[in-house]
């Protein structure tokens, strides 16, 4: 039993910091690193890169859309040959930036917004996967099973891991509940790590009406922008531990 | 006799273009190209690459202070920690979107402020050529020949190639006389032309007083964002291979 | 018989400039003056505006999406809170130059893609109209006749002003033939100022089947970013004068 | 004996936030808001408006240089006139804010980098205040005595509103020490209070030699951005208090 912890890390910008990036890096095996687009100004970047490499943590780029101001989280109309450049662009900087500090970007994790759009939008999910299969067709998409962009990015020959979600809840048919759903987030830590720990050995999550559902996930992720992000991840880690479950980046 | 002929290149932003891209590519061997910090946008960086790379132009990357609002030409105060992280991020962004079109990054060219910055401010130039080594140490660094980032370069390890403008005028030291001048810059596409070939083949250029003075430049630069720099860098070209002067990238 | 010709102006940036202001603000009696979010920085607005003012030209706040990279022409899902203090803030902005220059504010044309999107968004359209009215009940919005913004401002308090669209095909229902399709914008001047003589004489418009539409505009917008912008505007121009129309800002 | 007690506020940008604005504003009774150009994204500027209206708090504009990325830290070499657009864009941004909360902008505060350089630089300070004159000729500017900004805007006929720090050491010549000298900023709130009652009662400071120095400051600023920054400003409140001062605006 094996798996993989992943967060998203370096989300600050300038003065502003986002969550606490170096007490993730001691719970997590893989690190989502902003790009510069929604998050994450060059010298965050490399700090984080440089700290992730010295503790041993997988580097991921977290790719997004241009957009500061509304952190990503807004989806944009993007043309798709424009689209491409940007993730190819972000792409490239970090792991320049992850290469001089002695590591490199392992997978690449679409952010926010953009991460939505691009499990049900084709034309957007191509862009994605073609910036990525241009920069180094050996690199993973980290993503949802089922997604348009699973199916894409595995038709064009990358390899595609997918994740789950310890804190959120699951409809019966395996989807997420809209974060606009009451109970669409869990935050009492003891639960959420009972439902990681499911996950990784059992392979199923209860879903909202009580049934088991199939989760075959090489990963799951664990917020850390929230207060007690930390806490929760450290439980979810130390559960999985005690649990006999391995901890470990996915490539 | 051998020279190379740079031009600064991709500087449009979104819908903005400045200068013909296209022209300029079929004239010089050597393309500066905006990073997205003072212009260029990830599309048109990589249309300027695939366009260059098509053409057999080399890439280099103008890196630039974080400042579209100014173009890149008002020096700022850059914690030198901050500026290299930048520096990284802008050059690692387009050598991976200039690879992905076929071709790499093979210089690098400071712009603007930040050129003029560390022609003279070692803690400004030392933080640039760590960027640059700590990305590829085989990067040369396009440069005026004695000035601070000069001398920082070569001390380590860096090569740095020197070049000169042909359509600017020099004093008897062998600098070039402040664009607040009167008859700082040259228009005349003949007399420039013919101050390139002089460069080019006698290795001197005429200074404001008569005098001759030593010009050891590898690349000659052409400006890209007048109106009638596609024809001034057009003739200046045809007239350096009347010359017998050979147009080749000094890498 | 009376029509105001507006245009959009100050969309330059930096050292970008797109179409030519001076030449347009002798040929409209409306000035759209970009705001900073899309286009527009603050000296190019405080030069626009006090080039409008020597020249008797209404001013109007072009708002728009925060987008220079997209030039706002990118549909965003911005949260309508957030939506609405980011036009109350341009509109200010631009008022206050305008002010400072000798002029003021006198409507409101919202830009690209939001215009698009509140023609049909009631939630946006609602953000738009509660920040006019927020600043000054008294500024008309600029807009298309039967749109849901048209409505919603209409309902709280706010005047309407039509526009028509000189250069683009009509459906028979009155509508703008989609961009997408072959034949939606006319470039012929002659045509293009036929048209708008019939729609400021005979208040109608020929659609693409031939049929006469009703079209009440009382401001007819001309195109300024390409490159025969200007020809074509002071055709329509000189053939509406010819026509007896006397070309008049609408407030 | 009366003073007022300014901070910086608003100063968050999207998702990030800087400091904990509503407890701040139940200590201050001046508002020195972001304009969005170093901090302060529409939406957070206008909460931070209408939260000062609430509690009658006076608002002023923070205005500052183009610069999120350095939070309007880092001196720029901003051509006068484009600085002053730049100024006027961001003070009648937050005025029309702020009016459409009910409040408005009293006064202007440089920020940052652009706070110190117009003590010394005419040409910038120029720009400020030609900015300020051209908005709002009864505008007070707060700023520190002696300085070159001080005196041209008094030139100009604006007044001038002098402020004082009470966590900072000053110089036996009545100057700031430089925050890069050890002990340049006070941190124990029981000092910086009695610093302050002294600053509001006897008009003088201690300087760093023991001397004490006049000090007729109008305001005196507190900081937002540090953990301990509401809990010092409530003690200097307090202690102000306890001694008889009068907490007021000074507008």
């Amino acid at each position: 039993m094996m798996i993989d912890l992943n967060a998203d890390l370096g989300e600050g910008f300038g003065i502003w910091r986002l969550g606490d990036d170096m007490a993730l890096l001691d719970v997590v095996t893989s690190a989502n690193i902003a790009c510069g687009f929604h998050a994450g100004d060059p010298l965050t970047i490399r700090r984080t890169c440089a700290a992730a490499v010295d503790r041993g943590v997988m580097i991921g780029a977290q790719v997004s859309y241009r957009d500061l101001a509304g952190f990503g989280r807004r989806e944009m109309e993007v043309d798709p040959e424009e689209l491409c450049s940007e993730v190819l662009y972000q792409l490239a900087a970090v792991d320049g930036i992850a290469r001089a500090m002695g590591g490199r970007v392992s997978y690449v994790k679409p952010h926010g917004a953009l991460y939505n759009r691009i499990c049900r939008d084709p034309e957007q999910a191509e862009a994605v996967v073609t910036a990525v299969a241009d920069y180094d067709q050996g690199l993973p998409v980290l993503t949802l099973p089922g997604s348009v962009v699973h199916e894409i990015a595995a038709r064009e020959g990358l390899t595609t891991v997918v994740e789950a979600f310890a804190d959120r809840a699951y409809t019966p048919e395996g989807a997420l509940v809209s974060r606009r759903s009451p109970g669409a987030v869990l935050h009492d830590p003891t639960e959420v790590a009972a439902r990681a720990v499911r996950m990784a050995t059992a392979r199923t999550v209860t879903a909202v009406d009580g049934s088991q559902v199939p989760v075959n996930a090489r990963s799951i992720c664990v917020h850390g922008d929230t207060p007690d992000a930390v806490l929760l991840a450290q439980t979810v880690r130390d559960e999985l531990v005690k649990a006999g479950v391995t901890l470990r980046a996915f490539a």
